[in-house]
């Protein structure tokens, strides 16, 4: 695989060690090398080269509490637990996301997230009462019954089916035109990844799947998923699509993957972006074949 | 792998097209094919042969809730939603668990997660509203704030650091006398599953790994972990132990985890059992060494 997958590579050191030390994070934020991701709403802001813009926490802003996104060397960084008022629409900033480096949309990526996360579970599940930030923005924790909650990140299994030197693409209704990718669904509780993967190809496609090879896996933020990438075999090409998740589908041959990538004008379907594991799968598929 | 990992091999429909249709669901739950898994608090209750024990749901007992497990065949399979009044030791189950058949274990880890999840989640995390279920027991939703709220599965990486033809292993205090297994941790927002298995030798252990390989997975129902199992490469067999996760670690080699696999009384350790995927994880790597 030539370019990992979008939003990993990081280089920052989460620090874990330094979560549940509440005043030695505070020694952190109140010292002059410490700076503060700079967002509009959920998304970044750039500085003048395009990177992810930064500020100074001596501005604290609106008083917002903080996440701690650990230490870039010797850098503290931090995040702001921006207040969402509306709900976010994702694909208004892939545009931005073509050309943002890796390791800025994997750390953007980590706060947006745990953002999105805080604000949707401002309440314990347990009991009702209204929790509060700890572990230095990596849980809540409920003073009601003491329950602690932590970053809940669902994992997805995305798979290529394939048959024949082809593999199964969908198109969802929301896609941009021509868009086709790879089918995807949630891991349910008790199955495995592989099993995900045979039930999700059956209910979306009708179709049966065998030999679940992983590739690859990405965080995915919107809001917090864990893509897990394979590809499998098919027992037919036979399609019975599931209407209320795809809109179309067909099996795409190794040409029209590889026009796809490219880019090109005649490209069978318009390939998902980079950052997108999609993207990662093809290109490992093409590879491979 | 000779042993498929366990929790894994549910020959259940899980039949998601009908979850939308409660009627459909109510007709099921009201034929007289139709079975109620039999629990004693959260532990499965076995029949005279040691398979899982089912009743009729013409007694429902105390009125409590249906999750619908699925189809087996022809008979729609249910779970109640049993109440959970003290925090039960996942522990107590294990002796049980050394002889269910594969499917039966997959089919109560099922039935296990989705209980603890609806005990947990009574409550809604964006409004604090009394939640209900709905989609047959795969959701609760919010009559406060109309959120949907789905079962949580937190993804888990495991792994085995590999050195000089040596796996590291680690011991937790919980763990019975003698035990030892691969190390794991949670995988968190933004980060792939080989940066939080990188993440996680250095953090437990001060291991440098690289070339991070999948290996396979397994739900894991105590209570609803997603378990990725996977092999890396440590740069080196110094290590730096955490001593909050680890009792103790040490570096085993082949003839040591074969003996541990065996059984054998002189074996260097004890192994996990052959329903947690360490066990997987670890036969895997003796029979590819």
């Amino acid at each position: 695989m030539t370019r990992p997958p979008g939003f990993t590579g990081s280089r920052v050191d989460r620090a874990d060690h330094l979560r549940n030390a509440p005043e030695r994070v505070a020694e952190l934020a109140a010292s002059l090398r410490a700076r503060l991701l700079r967002l509009s709403g959920l998304d970044p802001m750039l500085d003048e080269k395009g990177g992810l813009g930064w500020g100074s926490l001596a501005e604290p802003g609106e008083g917002a509490e903080l996440i701690f996104l650990g230490l870039d060397g010797e850098t503290p960084l931090f995040a702001p637990l921006t207040l969402i008022r509306a709900r976010p629409n994702p694909r208004a900033v892939f545009g931005l996301l073509e050309t943002l480096a890796p390791e800025d949309a994997a750390l953007w990526g980590t706060a947006r997230s745990l953002i999105e996360w805080h604000n949707r579970h401002r309440f314990c599940a347990n009991c009702g009462t209204a929790t509060a930030l700890f572990r230095a923005g990596w849980g809540r924790s409920c003073p009601g019954c003491q329950a602690e909650h932590f970053p809940r990140v669902d994992p997805v299994v995305i798979m290529l089916a394939e048959h024949d030197g082809r593999v199964l693409l969908g198109r969802q209704p929301l896609y941009p035109p021509g868009r086709y990718s790879a089918l995807a669904g949630f891991v349910e509780p008790g199955e495995s990844i592989e099993e995900a993967v045979a039930r999700e190809l059956f209910e979306e496609a009708g179709i049966r799947a065998s030999n679940v090879r992983y590739v690859a896996s990405q965080p995915w933020p919107f809001p917090g998923s864990l893509m897990i990438a394979c590809i499998a075999d098919a027992a037919s090409d036979a399609l019975t699509l599931d209407a209320n998740e795809l809109e179309d589908a067909f099996w795409a041959d190794r040409a029209g993957v590889i026009a796809a990538l490219a880019g090109d004008a005649d490209a069978p379907f318009v390939a998902p972006p980079h950052f997108a594991i999609a993207h990662t799968l093809l290109t490992h598929w093409v590879a491979a074949a």
